[in-house]
Formats: C-alpha cells, structure tokens, sequence
C-alpha cells in the first residue's frame, strides 16, 4: 500500500513518522522541504507539488493548517484532486468546519475519489507517541480501510457518521479545550489575586471534578511560565472561529464560545500568536 | 457540645441532619418552620430568631442563600452576633464573596466570637450522603474544632488559609462548574444542529479529557429534559456575579465569567431561576 | 441607457421604482415573481433567470440577501456573469463583506466586466424616499458613470476607494447601528426597571449627546411594542456576523461586536428573526 | 447661604469654583489639601475633616470617587453626617449606584438631613464651563431649594423622581457614553484594518446617524494619540461595573455592558486605568 503525506507541521510530521516506523512506504510533500528531512532520512520520497504526492497512492493524508490551504492544496494549480487515481481515498486530518469538509468530499466525489474526514484529537505529545484519537466521518467501508493506519497514528478511531461529522465532533472538542483553559485561567488568577498561592490553587481546582482532566497537562507551563507551542494560540482560536462560523449557519447561538474566541484574539493581537494556547493565562495574568 | 444551625434550605436541612445522626444536639432556626419538621421530630429544639439559635451553643452553623441574608440574620435585631457567647465558634458555610467573609469575621472578632468561613464544594445529593468537600479559611486552631464536624457531612475538609480563602475557593470551583456546563451545553447544541445524535454526542463528549467530570451526573438531565432542581440556577448565577464582583474589586479581568453569568442571567430572566442550572442547556436549545 | 435590477425584496423593489419613476428601462428578476408586481405594471420586463436579467444592459444592480445568494446567481449555472456584455457594469449594493466583494470584482474582471460594492445606509423609508446613502468602491470612473442612478435612489454616493471598500464602510455602518440599538435597550430596560417611566428614559436618553440620533426612528417601535420590520432582525444580525468574520480575518479584535452579535442570535433563536432589528429591546424586556 | 464642598478632583474642583465665582462663601474639604490651593486663594475656608465641612452649612456638596468613599467620609469617624445640622440639604453628585443612593437618603433621614442624588453628565471640560447637566432624585421641595446652585454649575437640571432616579438616569448615561466609544473603537479598528484610510473613516462615521454626536468631541485623542485624562478609563469602568451591579439586583440582563466592562477592565489591567476612557481605541489598536 502506498501513502502519500501532505502537512508536515508539528503533528503531521509525527504522525507520518509513526506510519514510517510502521513499515508503510511514504511519498510526502511540504510548503518548506526541510521539514520533510527526518522522513526522507528514513526512506520517504520526495513530491515536488501537491499532484505528485496525489499520484499513484492508494491513501493520501492531508495535515494542514486551516481550510483555505487545504483548498488550494486540493482543487489549485497542481492540486492533487487532478492527480489521484479513481477509487483512491483522501483522509484530510485537519481541523475545518463540518460544511467545508462536506464541500471537500464533494470536490473529491467528482473525480470518484473517496473521501474521510478525520481530525485528531491530542497535540504534539500523542502525535508523537501514537495516542491520537481519530475522529471520522465518511463511508463504514472507507473507515474500515483506513483504520489500521489510524491505528498506528493513533489509540483510537472513531465512526462519528457520514462526512463532516468528524470535523464537527472535532471543533465541539476544541471548543471545550479552549473554554476549560480559559475558564481555568480565570479562576486562577482571581485565586492569587485573592491571595491564594499558586501552587496551593493548582492543587486543589486539578483535582475537583470541575475541572477537565487534561489541564494537568497545563500545570508545568503555568508554573514555570513556559510557553514553547505545542498547540499554539493562534490554531485554537482558528477553531473557536470554525464553531462560531458553524453556530452562526445553522442558528445556533454560542455566547460562550464567541467571548472565549475575541478573548483569544486579543491575545493573539498582543503577540501571543506563536506561543502555545495555554499563554490565555499569562495574558490575563500580566499587567503590561 | 452544643451546635445551633440557620438555614434549612436544600443544603442546609440535609447537614443538620447529617449531624443529628451523628448524635449532636441540635437548635434550628430557619425562615419557615416547616422545613425544619424532620429535624424536630428527631429530638432536635426549635429557635423562635437567629439570636436564640445562637445563644448558649458552642458553635454555630449558618448555610444561607446569599450575602444580605447572612448579614441581616447576623447582626440586624435578633441578630445572632448579639448573643452567642464570647468564644463560641460561628462557621459559615453560604456563598459568599471573600471580602464579605472578612467583613463579617471582623464582626464576630470585635465581640470576641470565633468565625470560620467553610463552603461547600457539592450539592443536594452529596450533602444528602456526607460526602461534601467543606474550604475552610481561619485560624488553624478553630479549624481543627470544627473538623470532627466537617467530617460528619462531608467527605474532606481542607484548611485554605486564614478568613475569606474559604469563600476565595468556593467561587473559583462554582465558576468552573457554571463554565463547564454553559461550554458543555453550546458544544452539544451545536453538535445536534451539525446533526450528531445526542446519545453519540454525550458518550463521546463525557469521556474525553477536555469535559469535567462532574458533567457526567447531569447526563440524566439533558437525556431526560429533567430540571428539577438540585442547585438552582439563580443560585449558580448569583456565584457568577459574586466572583465577577471580586474580580472587579481587585481589578482582574475576566471576561468569560462575566459573559457567563449573562447567559444565565438571560435563562433567569425567561422564568428558568428555580431550575436546576443544567437547564442552561435547554435555554439554548429550545427555540421558544 | 438601459437597466437591469435583481433581488425585489424590502429594499430592491423600492430602489428600483425609484430608478423607473425616474425614466429608466428596467429589466428585472426576483425568486418569486409576484414581487415585481407593481414595477411590471409600470413597464418593466421580466427576466426569467439572472442570466437574462444581465444580458444586453449597460448596468446591472443587485440587491440581494447574502453573500451566497448572490454568488450563485452570479456564477452559478443560468448565471448573470455568463451573459453580461464586455464593458458593461455590475453594481452590487448587498451587504457583504469585503472579501467577498473584491473576489466578486475579480471575478467580474476576468471577463471584463466592471464591478462596483455600493450597499446602502438606510432601510425601507429613505429606500422609499430616495433618501439611501450609497458607500462605493471600485473605478472612479465606473462611479461617475452611476452616480446619476445612485443620485436617483438616494440623496448621496461617496466613493470610498477601490473595490471592497464600499462594503467595509457598510458594515462598519451596521454594526455601529446594532450596537446603538442594543446599548440603549440595555440602557432603558435597566431604567424602567429602576423604576424610571418609559417615557421619562426616552425623552432624557434621546435628547442626550450620549445616544445616536438614528434612534429617535425607534422611539415610535418601543413605545408600541410594534416589530412589523423594515431592517429585519435576522439581516442585522449578519451584518454583524460579516464584521466579526472580517476581524478574524484581519486579527482584529472586536469583543463588543461578538456580544452583539450573539444577543441578536439569541433573540433569532427565539423566534424574532423576521421581526425589525429593534425587536432585540423587547427580547430583553420580556420574561417569557 | 453657606455652602460645604467636599472632594476636588477634576469635576469637584471647577465644580466648587464655579460656585465660588458666582458668589456663594465656600467651606471646602478634600483628601489632599494641595487641590483646594485655587479655592483658597480666592477665599474659601479649609474644613480639616470631612465633620467641619458638614457643620454650620445650608447644603453640602460631595463629589467623589466612589460609593465607598462617600459612605467613609458620610459616616465613618468624622463623619459628616454627625455634624450636619437639621434640615440641613446634602447632595451627593458622585456616580454611584442607584441602590446606594437610596441607602445614603435613609441614613440621612434618620438624623433629619435632607438629600439629593444629583450626578452629572459632562466630564472636565462641561464642568469647567458650568455646562454640566444635573440629573437628580429626591423631594421636589429639595430640588427647587438646590436648583440655583445647579444653574451656576451646569447648563440645566432635571428632576427624574424620588432618591436613587438621579444616579439610575446618571448610570444610564454613562452605560450608553462607554458603549459608543468602544464600538466607535471596534468599526474604525477594522476600517483601518480593511485599509480604510482614518481621517475618511473619522470623517464618514462621524457624519452619519448611527454614532453619538458626543464622540466628535474624541475625534482629536484618535488622530493624536493624546490620552491625556478627562474622563479616566478607571472611572468610567466603575459606572459600566455599577450598571452591571445594579442590573443583577433587579434580575435585567445586561450581556453587552457586561462584555463593555470586561473590555475597559483588560485596558486598566494593561496599564491605562489613568488614561482618558477612549484609550480603549488605543487598546484595541496597538500590538503591544
């Protein structure tokens, strides 16, 4: 089985790796070759655009940064759409809004292309450790196609329903993992401003049922004010508006998420773009 | 020893009792004597004002609905500050904004009473059980008094720091829990609008890492349209505002409780105050 | 010089007579035909599809509900962009956002077409009235050409600068309306509720330097409870939504604008989307 | 007549001043005596306590920070409750919330003082020009008696109704002035974001009926980047946090001056809470 690999940010180029270390023969593609070093080290071949990576692969991931990249990368000027073969099959893992996955399978569906989306859930840790969860939407045979490779990437797969149900489970997740952090950090920050101490406030809201287990995965940046980007800010607050934009097509209100999206925004305004998301913190904890 | 207890509301009746069972006597008041009928017919003595609650009882128990309240029973006429004895111990275990605790320990101090302020993390069903979680802010050595009590009606107590750190705690954990339900119900809703089934959208929501576990108790609620109330919404909503009050007063932003606490408020307003909070789901769902 | 106009809603079919009653030949196309009633009566011809309603006319107005819609009617099969002659010019006074417009413009350019943004300030009266104020980008030679037909739809046309800058004045202009809408019926309900007469609230805000003058239109609405629309509650509230899309496009932040945006959405939700925008004072108003 | 004056800042000071021009014999009193320098050189008299400013005088004005500070210096030690004479008239003209208002009238009726809610519209400028508006509560008998007074500090007074309507009218305001600001703030932001050039959006905006005509008065501070304070952001935060106050006590949601509050909140926060208020534009703005 051959496999393409489009994307090889921090997660993609993990999650091709642990399909390498598989044993899967990988023909990958980035905006910057560079990236793609460790992979062609291992034995990876080189595509010079996008159609290449597309041609001649049974399975071809995508792992991009946002849905207009996917789109160009897809139907533009050398996209790959042009170049893969009929009854092939594209997994896009990138995180987009359920109606432009839907659009995606559409696209592919023209050319008799098969078409899953599947976003993951974890960031750079579980993509390198292979504990991703996949989140998917398509045809019960595609998935089934597929899942063996997922399960290398990942611990986890899961059938959510027809196309776009993946993207959609996947930015009902990040919109949780943004809010808990966002919550979070009010909270403990009003704590200290309380006087409460910092680690005595960590102790005790990471260990209450209120509180989303994965924050414990956020006490180290918050004591050591260490926000090298695993996740970084801008990419959550990229998702927050995909839920935004998708609650305002189908009418369903979301102040919530749409205060946490502008609280994000101004972080990221004030030069937190880069820094992993959990920074919300430091942004409403420092006064300058 | 002698124990008095005001207020015997939801949480209040189930405390007292959970004492009487342990074999302390108990004098009760409450605004309505009815909801102190099972209490009496356990041998427990009825109050006929706050003052004579607190007269003659080594430490006295309030759990009250809101600030006002705690301080008109206090130290209005009949006040229980005017007659509880000097050295007795006054716990309170309302809600209450921290520079509010403080003001009313300074009270107590100025006619040599004691005063602990000890909240509660938990509603009905584990005041029912004892299995509360008590944050306790005072001097050490009336906490460890108080202790044997605490572990009577609850779980655990623990010892934050000196007055106000109870009630610091107590609205850091009920703003995560408002947050984490209001976040929770705009992540489902949409997903329903996105069309995942609500059974596949609650299994999968509640065992990822980014749901806080309490949510899993109110997975009844939203199945079943049930809002019977347990904690009431307007009483979840007066915990916003308390902590968005603190927040102002100490001058820490925090925009996403504030944007909370209006979705509740705007639930209040449409004659949902007396619902359990989890009906903030149903707000936003219902289009009527 | 002849016309061709489509979209006969609130607005168009106003615009348009007006354009008749001036002396012009029109031709025109709506979804629904019994809308172009009165304007057929009065000799304009009918279209059966937007391909014909372009062809053989010197400029063709559009006036349509979003930005979808008037993407299919442009592009999409029977579209107006296929039938259009080479130098002819298409003016379109949707609201949209300016994005959409300049990829409009484009668009329009690849098969040399002209293109111009020029939505309208005001609603159905001064639409009525000729009294709109058109905001205009592209050519200031394509804006001279229709400025005499701006002039007799309204009582100005300013040319703001290149294609998309019409359309960013326009929803800076909308959002500043819904803002002034929902700020002063916060302002007024908080009064009455304070116990100030309606009449006093209104008399005292509107004259003050604190309110926009705009609202002295909706005193009439608020006084009667009188929702009948002419800017109905669902377009503001996209106004809104293409502003706040246009921020993140830009990563501008615009916390007040999103809390807008989300209140109009709540009162869409329930059931006010087709009533006038002000109807957002009587969502906040009622308790049911 | 003998008049009291206590607080001088930028209001209190002109304020008093212009009193003392147009005749009245002044007993002033204010935190730091440095302020009243101009008064006393012009004949006013020192009163070394808030006490000695009450005592001997027909009507005492305050004009102060906030509610705390007035509820200090009304009735701590040295008070000046304790030294007003009966039937003596105090107004108070400092933003407050309405509830206050009605608690400091109640506190004075028990020693037989009358009283005046009696806040202001204007900021520096208006009271430097005696062109203040007085908005006040209270007896019709007081008003008439305090109403020359108001005439030569302002350019009209309005009777709203009994104690507390002054302040809720005054809050009001100030709700609607924060409001304008900020939205002003958010449609320029993203005018210039689109590549609208300032001056035209300043020029456009300004004209058209959507905006307060009081924010022309901003149009220098915009160009200029000169924040130099009138109106500090500091205190008009506390009126959008008394509005919100107030709107919790009486059940009336308020979701869009909450968010306003929070935004001017993450401004102080940052550094600018001794700005004038419409650094907001500026927050907003900048990257850093």
């Amino acid at each position: 089985m051959k496999i393409g690999f489009i994307g090889l940010g921090i997660m993609g180029s993990r999650m091709a790796r642990n399909l390498q270390k598989a044993g899967y023969d990988l023909k990958v593609y980035n905006r910057t070759k560079e990236k793609a070093k460790e992979l062609l080290e291992n034995g990876a071949k080189w595509a010079n655009s996008p159609a290449e990576a597309g041609k001649e692969v049974d399975i071809l991931f995508t792992m991009l940064e946002n849905p207009d990249v996917v789109e160009k990368l897809a139907t533009g000027k050398e996209g790959f759409l042009s170049s893969m073969a009929e009854g092939s099959l594209w997994i896009d893992s990138s995180t987009v809004n359920p109606s432009f996955s839907k659009r995606m399978a559409e696209a592919a569906k023209e050319k008799n292309i098969r078409f899953l989306d599947a976003p993951v859930s974890g960031s750079k840790k579980p993509a390198e450790e292979a504990e991703l969860l996949f989140l998917v939407g398509g045809e019960p045979s595609d998935f089934d196609k597929a899942k063996p490779l997922f399960q290398k990437m990942g611990k986890d797969a899961v059938h959510i329903g027809e196309n776009g149900k993946g993207a959609a489970m996947k930015i009902m997740i990040n919109q949780l993992l943004g809010q808990s952090m966002l919550a979070f950090s009010e909270s403990l920050n009003l704590g200290m401003a309380m006087g409460i101490d910092k680690k005595m406030g960590l102790d005790i809201l990471l260990k209450t049922p209120v509180t989303a287990p994965i924050l414990d995965v956020f006490r180290y940046r918050i004591e050591n004010n260490d926000y090298e980007p695993n996740f970084p800010l801008k990419h959550l607050q990229k998702d927050l508006h995909l839920f935004t934009e998708t609650a305002y097509e189908l009418g369903q209100p979301s102040p919530l998420t749409s205060a946490a999206k502008e609280v994000y925004g101004l972080a990221k305004h004030k030069n937190m773009a880069d820094m992993d998301f959990a920074a919300v913190f430091k942004y409403l904890h420092e006064k300058e």
